[in-house]
């Protein structure tokens, strides 16, 4: 990357007050403390940070970016867990909060554009309103953006059956970091015409272009769902009745998994009444017709009981079942009751090795004697492994890198991947070569160069120093 | 590009033969001739064809074409719509059909291992024998490579529901231009580690490298299949039940539309007792189990007659079943007896514009007076439009080009896409612009040049001379 970019001087500031208006744009102390920050706990203030309300906006502040030579680093809420909207090299943030409409859901074409700053849940609400469906669902939905969400890839618990935010975006509109303006994709189910742009900017965590406009592509709301949670002894079984499920080609929606220690975090804020002596326990939810449900459901509840599960729960009604959702989707920020620093992984393995991975977790929590909890999307094989610690305590900051060195290298080793959908940002860039060879990664950072020939865009993510 | 390639020396081929061996290295004219053409029914001659059989070979040969400045086309069985594997510029056409071997099928994590050369319908039986099922299924799945599907990003009738390749595709094993072997993507169900070079290599059209291996994911195979036709007296009827069955939230897995000239056409072939006189029909399938599907019919039939089908029949058995779709599959190969040269065009519009398209593809046979059939996957805006006629009339190729000009300059009005399958290749590139901007195009030539500095593989395709 071009070396001679500079902090924001003076003049720069002050074109991108004329830019977006002097409301717009500050450098006020504490406002710069709000937007530096995400939910990895991590603090970089920028030199300013400017609030664009239009791609037009947002097409000056980038062209100029790269005339005066200042770092732009792209933000949506901030709930990213990889340190992606942190501006690590100082500039200026940029923030998408304005660009927060609906533009349009199409019902008789199942689609909808959005501006990226739209809250993933609100828009939730606003097809479910109108019949329709839009499955990613990551954890942080009631406070993520559809852009955070696209640029980093969001998946959730229905990617068992759903796929993740990749499989619904149909196009973009974007700010290429050298200030032009690009449409990719289509508006259409099906297209195409040259490379695929669409997919190469999601998941490009904000290093490539600033995503200004989303096509996404719906389906009709499923007529019903059913929940049920599953509790067992052992967290090994719990991990094979994951695995077994697949195996007997049932494909429910969703099948998290959740550790003693995650349900012990859950039972003490929410008090429903879970065995806490429980290992691990299942949350499987399924949709389609009330009568399909059922069937499944049955199934389900057989599947589990023969694998040896202590007790089944069927949800009976929508509170219970949003009693479950809002204990699951608790699980992440509550843990700070247990250590004020988090390291947060988000491994994936086949869904088969999912036991193996689970032993060696364990082995890993008894090795070092670390606070770890585990939850996550099982269906996928997808693991949050969360070790709270004092990051000020050298002795336990060392044994918490070793703990995730030594389960990156178990989670490739089992033909897995270091991020299911949190990405890499600046929190795994070191492990990136674990799983990633030389000429891939000469690949991708040539990418970067032709779209970002400056480096001015969200500088020091994904690629770790040379 | 850069401009000193040369035809293929003596030396050159000699180098060739060491690589994969004397008898998978051929210039005799008789075998030039059997790799010099695709489905477009264009040829031109390649200077040589070689077979080889594993990675390491083709490493070998790239790195070859590198130093010796040749061109190399890679090619599966031919079968692509718009030249992707006509060697254009002269080099070797490299052919994967050595590398045609199932890898794996784990049915525990629902994902095989392919190589490229393996035909689509193969694998097909192989899953589904297994009792699991890979919803892409091109109309050439009888004779086209899972490579091929995966370098066009094939879809077909079951897109409606299932997506298409791209979907499908985890991760890749491909030699690069330079000679490099990359690895990209996951085994897993998820993975967003770095830039998706998976999806950036699908629908490449065998121009950023040639993919040696595919990850895939499976599915369950569904239940029960149940499939109906409904005709009707006015082809605008049968477009606007299209978008009337998806805004009743029916998501069968096909809506094929078939006009008249292609009823015809089948009919003729088949004798299948269709009724000539109808305007239109459409192939309605759906998937699920016996009752959703039952249910499902029902729903469809209702709908088809309140929009005013003149019949509806449903498929009593796997045979009526497996005639509807010989008869579909047919049309495109059999529309030759209708001229000896055939415009098939691949445009996507948003559902709802079907009826719009269907007009306008009406008024330009009126005005014309081409012979022209459409048929396709309605159900994703996807219609075939075939032109059939003598290009060696200047009369008549000038009407066609005309006909296909006007058509495109309609599709991207209505919101469409000018390929939803079959790609750009060289009979699509001159058009390109009129979706693509300038900005877009030029990020994907410089992509180009990042996988490909010298320009060797796969050239003439997709990008037009400036």
């Amino acid at each position: 990357m071009p070396d001679d970019t500079v902090a924001l001087t003076e003049r720069s500031f002050k074109r991108l007050r004329k830019i977006v208006g002097r409301e717009n744009c500050t450098r006020r102390p504490e406002d710069l403390v709000c937007y530096a920050y995400d939910a990895t706990g991590r603090k970089v203030l920028p030199d300013a940070v400017v609030f664009p309300a239009t791609t037009e906006e947002i097409a000056c502040i980038l062209t100029l970016a790269n005339e005066d030579r200042f770092f732009v680093t792209p933000r949506g809420t901030g709930s990213g867990m990889t340190g992606g909207s942190i501006p690590v090299q100082g500039g200026i943030v940029l923030t998408l909060n304005r660009l927060n409409r609906v533009l349009e859901i199409d019902r008789d074409n199942l689609v909808a554009r959005v501006q990226p700053g739209v809250i993933t849940g609100d828009f939730h609400r606003r097809v479910e309103a109108e019949g329709l469906f839009y499955p990613p669902d990551p954890s942080s939905s009631a406070f993520s953006t559809l852009g955070g969400n696209v640029a980093e890839c969001a998946g959730g618990p229905r990617a068992v059956k759903y796929g993740v935010t990749r499989d619904y975006v149909l196009g973009l509109e974007a700010v290429l970091p050298t200030g032009g303006i690009i449409r990719t994709g289509v508006m259409t189910a099906k297209g195409v015409v040259g490379y695929d742009l669409t997919r190469l900017l999601t998941g490009s965590e904000g290093t490539l272009g600033i995503i200004t406009e989303i096509t996404l592509r719906l389906l009709p709301l499923p007529e019903a769902v059913s929940t049920m949670v599953a509790f067992f002894d052992d967290l090994r079984i719990a991990a094979e009745t994951v695995a077994h499920i697949i195996r007997a080609k049932v494909i429910p929606r969703t099948i998290e998994y959740i550790d003693n220690a995650a349900i012990r975090c859950v039972e003490s804020i929410f008090a429903m009444e879970l065995p806490v002596v429980a290992d691990a326990m299942l949350i499987l939810e399924v949709d389609g017709t009330e009568v399909a449900n059922a069937a499944a459901m049955a199934r389900l509840t057989d599947i589990c009981r023969d694998k040896g599960a202590s007790e089944v729960r069927v949800a009976k009604d929508k509170t219970e079942t949003d009693n479950i959702w809002r204990a699951r989707k608790a699980i992440s920020p509550a843990l700070y009751a247990y250590g004020p620093d988090k390291i947060n992984e988000d491994i994936v393995v086949p869904r088969s090795r999912i036991p193996d991975m689970v032993t060696r977790i364990r082995e890993l929590k008894n090795e070092t004697g670390l606070f770890m909890a585990s939850f996550g999307h099982a269906g996928d094989g997808n693991i949050h492994v969360n070790i709270m610690l004092d990051k000020s305590d050298p002795v336990q900051a060392e044994k918490a890198d070793r703990a995730v060195d030594a389960l990156f290298d178990h989670t490739v080793a089992l033909g897995g991947t270091i991020s299911g959908e949190h990405g890499i940002g600046i929190t795994k860039s070191a492990f990136m070569r674990k799983e990633v060879g030389r000429a891939e990664m000469a690949l991708m950072k040539n990418i970067k160069s032709v779209f970002d020939p400056r480096g001015i865009l969200n500088p020091g993510k994904i690629f770790a120093p040379d």
